[in-house]
């Protein structure tokens, strides 16, 4: 393992997707991969696009791509694909892909399925960042499908979300789901030859514009706030609504513009370090209760969990009270020196 | 309280509003009105409804409360919408149920929005459940927007769980997410009348047909097992794929049978006690994760924790090695008698 992670930081691809492959089989390897490899990170730029099926959101992150690797950056690509194994939508976009990208040097393209685990996921997510990263890759371009809450756990490890729309996705604006106007650094429709592309433009602009009225300013005060304080700069850098037509390359390269002007403007700011603070909060608070779930799941008997199982689903015992119950019979204590 | 939630208990719809709206406003509501209502609750037939945006789930959702009404149960209907919390998304779909049911007798309807925080929206929702199945509903049906962690969430809090698609909703098949497929006792092609019906039809029966071989039978064997045992029956109750025009009321009838066949399934076999012990345990493991990150925060000083994210931050600590060392000054012991 150290001698492929020595390889890793030299950029040697064979090598990254070895560790890839290996960090979503083995569990520990997470672990060991990241020990190693995270002094050598902090460098790349992660870009995070994420949107609805069928928003055309592959050939966008192709055309990025494109333009990016033409304007010599080195770039990964991480096409995170949480449907069922069995789906074959991470292949449908990777075909789309290789056409136009496989081969290029500097690219690098993986697909990532859930294999069953969504909490996984996210984790394995965030420790391929991190490999792209210490292998030295500019720009590592994250792609999810859907607006689930992976999508948002996956929107805190990276440092500037695009939300992609396309017109006409069904008349509700309920595709903007939880979270996303939160997330979104900028929003991109695209398609916008499609008709009734400027009615999407406008629902989006309404929205963001409600909900810089209404959006209230988290700030992490604990492990597990939710949204933290990466929205904390609405004033200073206010979203905006693209138009492209990936398939075509229109609108692409103001994009990608805008793109670098928020790298520029992260740095310039304290938000770049503020994001990683999030990014650091959020990763050590979920690593945290996976050590206590798989400790608590060790230290409770079999029969006792069951026990209490059987009690609430048979009604002779409330879940809260039964929560109540086993946490007062769990000593937790902090001890003197932490740090 | 104890007054509001006896009035609960005689059906009274005013009285279950309000303690909804406590459990939505206050943390502390949901604990104490479980606490007093779950002896009561396990009655109703709890349905989870979720699918895409456009896939018309508010209108047939509609339409199958008024068959259940019409044929004289008692309906309870909660509408989650993870939209954030100025999207309206919610009372588009209210808008849509009110001109049918509302003042309809027997039957309540309730939206449930995010307000920031998806977990809590799924606790509300499982505390909401037990509301309505206290006062006496003999079906609850809740809809959920979208595909993603919460509608998983959710689903293993009912009984039975029917996916809605619509023709041409994109042509990847990735619509069907991670978990929904596992978590499917039926599909539904809503708008059944519009091009593109049959291959919808004829993707999800492939699909089905690729999962019938590919699945794996989870069972529970922890707290945090992510698919449990639901889905072991998938040779008893083979999912089906029926189609339906809501808006005309098309396919309602036939749909409404095959629900109240599955729960009559659910009785017949073991299945009804092995979900309610899914719920059970996926609500002790969600309950007490919460509980520990809660007594995490406050034993953990402040200045320790941030001084953790700053180091992890600044790559001066990876952040499994933070975890570690976190974790390796926490004591936690289990007392010795438990139950």
């Amino acid at each position: 393992m150290v001698d492929l992670l020595a390889k890793v930081r030299e950029g040697n691809n064979r090598a990254v997707a070895r560790v890839i492959t290996m960090i979503e089989n083995e569990v520990d390897a997470a672990h060991e991969a990241v020990s190693i490899l995270y002094p050598y990170t902090g460098k790349a730029h992660v870009i995070g696009i994420t949107g609805p099926p069928g928003s055309g959101k592959s050939t966008l992150v192709n055309a990025l791509a494109k333009n990016f690797s033409n304007a010599g950056y080195s770039i990964g690509i991480i096409a995170v694909d949480p449907s069922s194994p069995f789906s074959g939508g991470a292949l449908l976009g990777d075909r789309v892909r290789m056409h136009d990208l496989a081969g290029k040097p500097g690219v690098f393209i993986r697909s990532m399925a859930s294999r069953g685990s969504l909490g996984g996921l996210a984790r394995s997510t965030w420790a391929v960042i991190k490999v792209l990263d210490a292998a030295g890759y500019d720009i590592i371009l994250v792609e999810t499908v859907g607006a689930g809450q992976i999508e948002v756990d996956i929107a805190s490890a990276v440092h500037t979300t695009l939300v992609v729309e396309a017109p006409g996705m069904g008349d509700e604006v309920q595709s903007i789901k939880a979270g996303i106007l939160e997330i979104a650094d900028d929003f991109v429709v695209n398609k916008a030859d499609r008709p009734g592309a400027l009615r999407t433009v406008k629902a989006l602009e309404m929205m963001l514009h409600m909900g810089h009225i209404g959006a209230e300013r988290h700030h992490g005060q604990s492990f597990n706030s939710a949204i933290h304080d990466k929205k904390q700069e609405v004033a200073d850098w206010p979203a905006r609504v693209f138009q492209t037509v990936a398939s075509e390359g229109r609108g692409i390269e103001e994009l990608a513009e805008r793109i670098h002007a928020h790298r520029d403007y992260l740095i310039a700011s304290d938000e770049w370090i503020i994001r990683e603070r999030n990014r650091s909060r959020k990763e050590l608070s979920q690593l945290l209760q996976e050590r206590f779930m798989k400790r608590l799941t060790a230290d409770i008997p079999d029969d006792v969990r069951e026990a209490y199982i059987d009690a609430v689903a048979a009604r002779e015992l409330d879940p809260y009270t039964a929560v109540d119950q086993l946490f007062n019979q769990i000593s937790i204590r902090m001890n003197e020196s932490v740090i």
